[in-house]
């Protein structure tokens, strides 16, 4: 893909946005409130966690966009995702909707909220509705970077990346950021992504490729295999680079969903190399598969591994115990079929035949990245998955979380 | 239960049985090879890892149990699970079954055999010949403690049980020993255990029972969800014991299964708390559910979670986890419905209201057993499983395993 090319400022690159990140006590120190703001009502897509523990700002969400399509503004906190908090939670997510919407003075359909953080005590709402203010206050064209940080929980670095390209010459902008850490399971969401465009582009179209984007980008990484209450990744168009509408079946469509699914699929590795703890990430190929669906099962039986995951740790090819988590999948192979590459080092061939010295490939595992490539040799499913390795830190931060 | 009572001598408690654990070479140190033995055939019931990878020594006994109800011997080695090993492993596999066959003097189809190990390795044939014929010079009615030292792997302590109990009068006597510790995850057969018995029982009540406990009780056990390629349970029953046959439907075998079902347990439970890194062995029991099968789902989903189990180890009463967890487990329920109790102090009444400080429950978790309650208040449905905590020591024992 080179028909785009990377800029900074993400959410704020495209034009018409703009955010800001700021502290306001949620959080004992850090930045935790961010803010989204397009100059014009936006078309919007959304995705939202599957969990059936659904925070309050997903249902508030939801609610919604089941009668308006237009976003202006999302509110962002961290330090508490304001689930499992019942009755109170939801008055309390509704007042950070109706505060939003009064501090810019748009009306409360055009307002989403996320949060992010402890699991069932209520918001400190003094804090957000004070902090509210003080984020409009701030809104920039420059703030991408602020918010990037405010919406960080255990995340070691921002995540936050833009693109542009060409649309009849006219140039369009997307950006986003996003952040992860623990809980990251592939299932629809899986943590919490916030895009923008100022592209022109038919409606339908936009919620159709994001769908898409998401499900092959935040849907195939893995931290430890928890799936969140509160993920959620949304999507902004407000047309302001006004470009020829994109429409469906074009060139432009292509373009717009292959420069979408990029942008996507970069803030996903972003997340999972960020995995709670992690040292590398990890690239799990599953090629040969009988379909797709039978890879993709593979793969994240693969990814989701302990012993899987704490070997690449430990710099240790032990490929027995990635047949091991493929034979526990679910999926029908024949062991002594499969072929496996690690670094793209061929270290395992039919019948279990050992092709390299695993020395050699110990040396590899060193690195920051690693990419084990599984051909199952059944047909022509494949699927690749990202997750990361699985550390001592891991333990410590989630053993500690809350203290 | 009270109508048995514990005995020593695991495995060679019942009468006819006889055990040796020896060292042979195949790891560096530490025994690595065990041997039990029937002085009559004795008949046999085993279940299998689900595994799609299944080990060479699986394959073989599967092969000898399609023609053979009666076992007289079987041979376990530690340090190599001849797993993914392909031809050569399986020449290896039958070749155990020799040796011990004419290191005995009895028919190749009365021998089992078991391997717990590295995976992707041959056998060192040499030192598991030699290691056979010693075993069986070994055997001893005293022998049952060096057996189970000499299936351990990663396990910390050797898991053996035995109790006694009397029909008709008659006493008879139930043994096992049991080896788990990495990959131990709800699947049929979930570790290797070895039962024997001297009582006279129904050859296809023995099987049916034997099938219901493990059910009940290996496969309610989890340390790290991952389910491995050698798994297996088998119970001997060798008649010697000269009770009236236990026939199906009778008080007699309602008593032999409550035994059994509880040494079994006793043995899994074993297992949880020694999984690796352990320092608490955690049950959680749901009630209310839907049915027993969502019952079982949720359990799982919860026992399975790496931030329900690092929350445990930082003994951390974070139920919003454990919420999460069971609103990503599939089932049906609804979230503000659900109660909790943690080590018998109700945390968490319906609609998320919080009833106990938490600081009270963190006291609690200092200790080395955890209970967590889940009522859904859905139905009738129940299900217990165990499993342990997550500690740094699981990261650093798997991911230095084979160094």
């Amino acid at each position: 893909m080179d028909h785009y090319h990377s800029i900074t400022g993400s959410i704020t690159a495209p034009k018409g946005f703009f955010a800001s990140g700021i502290y306001c006590g949620i959080r004992k120190s850090k930045k935790d409130l961010a803010l989204i703001r397009s100059e014009v009502p936006a078309d919007v897509a959304a995705v939202f966690t599957t969990n059936t523990a659904q925070a309050a700002p997903i249902l508030v969400d939801k609610a919604i966009l089941r009668s308006s399509s237009k976003c202006s503004a999302i509110t962002i906190n961290s330090g508490n995702a304001n689930a499992c908090t019942g009755e109170q939670g939801m008055r309390d997510a509704w007042e950070m909707i109706d505060q939003t919407a009064i501090a810019l003075g748009i009306p409360r359909e055009e307002v989403l909220i996320a949060s992010t953080g402890v699991i069932g005590q209520y918001l400190p709402m003094h804090a957000v509705r004070e902090g509210i203010t003080l984020a409009a206050r701030s809104l920039s064209a420059e703030g991408s970077a602020d918010a990037a940080l405010a919406i960080m929980t255990t995340d070691t670095a921002p995540k936050e990346l833009a693109v542009t390209f060409a649309i009849d010459g006219v140039p369009v902008r997307l950006g986003g950021i996003a952040k992860g850490s623990g809980m990251i399971q592939p299932n629809m969401a899986t943590m919490l992504a916030f895009i923008t465009t100022d592209a022109v582009i038919d409606q339908s179209l936009l919620e159709q490729v994001f769908r898409a984007g998401v499900n092959a980008s935040f849907n195939r990484i893995s931290v430890d295999g928890d799936t969140s209450t509160n993920d959620m990744a949304v999507i902004l168009a407000n047309g302001c680079a006004g470009n020829t509408c994109i429409s469906a079946g074009t060139p432009a469509a292509e373009m717009f969903a292959a420069a979408l699914h990029d942008l996507l699929l970069g803030l996903a590795k972003m997340i999972a190399r960020d995995g709670e703890g992690a040292t590398k990430l990890v690239e799990i190929l599953v090629t040969g598969a009988e379909n797709d669906s039978a890879a993709i099962t593979a793969a994240r039986s693969v990814a989701n591994s302990n012993l899987v995951k704490t070997a690449i740790h430990g710099e240790d090819a032990n490929w027995g115990r990635i047949i091991a988590a493929l034979g526990y999948s679910g999926i029908d192979f024949a062991p002594h079929e499969v072929e496996l590459a690690v670094n793209n080092l061929p270290i395992l061939g039919k019948d279990f035949s050992i092709l390299i010295d695993e020395h050699l490939v110990k040396q590899t595992l060193a690195g920051d990245s690693v990419t084990v490539h599984i051909d199952l040799n059944q047909g022509g499913g494949s699927a690749t998955f990202w997750t990361c390795d699985l550390s001592k830190e891991y333990i410590h931060i989630n053993a500690s979380y809350r203290s």
